[in-house]
């Protein structure tokens, strides 16, 4: 009702000779803003420390200010700490790991090059189409689901192919594996490949060295361990990838996400002023830098240590509940194959599982999720990162488990 | 000093037989962010209201959840509303007006379609440049800096040129020109051709009618009149930008920006259930949601008459100055073409540009801003824009106008 006079009013008094609106202020907008506070234990995003979501309710200032480029610098530092890398060429991209995925394979592959993806769940297949959009020659080697690519596996393909990239995700969230990386960065070099690396939902969670394993990209979201709103991406190139990158015979198919560009925006390059390229998500920025800055407090070492202490717990938990984990081998360190960040559990047999989510979010508050890709209706997916990593959250999933299992409807199959 | 002990600490506890670190902790992120309050007046970002950062600040939920999806329906009301459209493919792209470019130009262009784009600052450049890396066959009209295209030199190029796709900026913000949009659109659809207007620096402070102008493909940012932190982008498709959309015969270089999985995600095409795209920024989503109740309160004809009034206000101030404005022609509505948002000032004779600008932020915490692209040493450029449009922030820009032209240094010349 109130629309309506409201919508009145402006039309029957149009500015000058304006024709008057079509279309009116939509009513939806006049009820305030609610967003509820949930225990955000899915794969990712996960909550947002206050510390956090405060730093990016700062004022918005220029994004060629001074004090955003240092804010900016600080950011570089954090990411190449958290990637433990010299990368010069280390930023952050303005849009989520989709985006950053983007980035990597934009610029370090030209139509024709030959790519090979990694698929052992949704990521590989993922950017196996992006590099296929931008007209590369791709081939992909898949493990099962719950599985992972053996180091010989990976040769003979390399051998095969002879690709000028090789994708791998790192922490393959859909499936709950944590992949092996070592000797692959060296195997990729032998072939003289570049090895790009997702780690959206591993890194900070469990250990990575990206000079060490001699990855040349890789990047993450922000959403993850690292508990900051979704909305930059950390990514970092390496020496190797910069050759190819700088050198290319055509240009990237996206201004926005062109190196060039982007590295300048950054002050990754040598060139002594840095030249409008786009309007970077300032306030994201902010939450981002404080993110770091909270990982660097607890220590890359104590952070991979709390979440596989927790992961263990976690996991031994749900054993003793009768429940079972979807990644079945359970090898000792260094090679795990568990992601301690994102848990995989075998579907409860004869309940529904979407059941289970729901009865869990409804009288939890809690947010566990399905599978995704090759795992949907194989498993429910629990999320413990960055913060949420604790006892007593993995106690409070626990016993949400056993009350929707002892709740919810189960077939007498 | 403490950075060090702290590294000490860590080198010395290695968690099992892990490598140690080869990057420590940076010193820098042990400093608290600060993030200084400045007078936004430069072409954007603008100053964004408490009420629309304390938004932002609200918890992260998922970006499946049925609340964002909630959130999401309002925002996509709210952009009908401020585009007046009824277009039922409006959406928000995760990112800033360049992915919003880079989206309407990668859905609606194929390589080898022929593009034409209006080039009378910047974004027109940026529009051909973007055309050109994804194979477009590109053709540009030119109008000089500070002037504009009449709709005889656009029919004489479409009818040349027979474009697919005509790209024109309606705010040119880097010269301060308002271009007209009266009747492009019917000679766009005369040739066959579809209408991408970018209303980054215009829309909510001038009339624009998307529906009546038969406009194809319209976006913004949030940034601008919104008063949104940088980081989402408006953008709608009419029917006819989705029928050849949704027929190509290629897919889009970019799987982020495809408009199919988009269009699922904004729960604007007909499926039931919406698949996993991308991680939506949420609390970046919560902001825009906010800013766009603003304008909907205000009401789009009080803002663009708010726009108008303080534009005229701002610009007799200059006149009587002495000040000239870098957009000669001052025709009578509804044909203004000086841009109520964004004014270009001609760089006052025998200053440096610069030495204002600076003075100006240090002397009187106020961001305005130099020229770019063609007007890049020619002007200043002053943003007034949302909540920043009033005649007391006139009032406060001329002030430091005249304390800067009595305080800088002028030549003799």
């Amino acid at each position: 009702q109130e629309g309506s006079i409201f919508w009145f009013y402006f039309a029957s008094h149009p500015v000058g000779n304006m024709p008057s609106l079509s279309v009116p202020p939509p009513k939806c907008l006049q009820k305030p803003l609610v967003v509820p506070h949930h225990h955000m234990f899915g794969p990712g995003p996960s909550n947002v420390p206050p510390r956090i979501l405060e730093a990016g309710a700062n004022p918005v200032i220029g994004h060629m200010h001074p004090e955003i480029f240092e804010i900016m610098s600080d950011i570089k530092s954090g990411i190449q700490y958290m990637f433990q890398t010299q990368n010069k060429m280390t930023l952050a991209v303005s849009g989520t790991g989709h985006t950053a995925m983007e980035c990597a394979i934009f610029n370090t592959v030209e139509p024709g090059d030959s790519v090979l993806a990694a698929v052992n769940g949704i990521w590989g297949e993922r950017a196996a189409e992006m590099a296929e959009r931008i007209g590369a020659k791709v081939n992909t080697i898949v493990a099962p689901p719950g599985g992972y690519l053996t180091n010989t596996d990976i040769e003979k393909a390399l051998s095969k192919h002879r690709p000028a990239l090789f994708f791998l995700a790192h922490g393959e969230s859909s499936t709950g594996v944590l992949h092996p990386l070592d000797g692959i960065g060296q195997l990729c070099h032998k072939y003289n490949c570049l090895f790009l690396v997702d780690s959206v939902a591993s890194i900070g969670g469990t250990p990575l060295y990206m000079d060490q394993q001699e990855i040349d990209i890789l990047y993450t979201g922000s959403q993850k361990v690292l508990n900051a709103p979704p909305g930059t991406a950390p990514i970092s190139f390496s020496e190797r990838a910069c050759q190819k990158v700088f050198n290319r015979r055509t240009k990237p198919v996206s201004f926005f996400l062109d190196l060039n560009w982007l590295a300048n925006y950054w002050g990754c390059d040598d060139k002594p002023t840095r030249v409008y390229h786009h309007t970077g998500p300032v306030t994201a920025f902010y939450s981002l830098r404080e993110s770091l800055a909270v990982l660097a407090e607890e220590g890359l070492e104590n952070s991979w240590e709390r979440h596989e202490t927790v992961a263990e717990y976690f996991h031994a938990g749900l054993e003793s509940m009768g429940l079972k984990l979807f990644v079945k081998e359970k090898v000792r360190k260094p090679t795990l194959t568990r992601l301690p960040t994102v848990t995989t559990i075998v579907a409860p047999y004869g309940y529904d599982w979407k059941e289970i989510m729901s009865y869990i979010m409804k009288t939890h508050n809690l947010e566990i999720s399905g599978g995704l890709g090759p795992s949907v209706g194989l498993v429910l997916r629990v999320g413990l990162m960055g913060c949420n990593s604790s006892k007593a959250n993995v106690d409070m999933v626990l016993a949400a488990l056993r009350d929707a299992l002892k709740h919810c409807h189960r077939s007498k199959v």
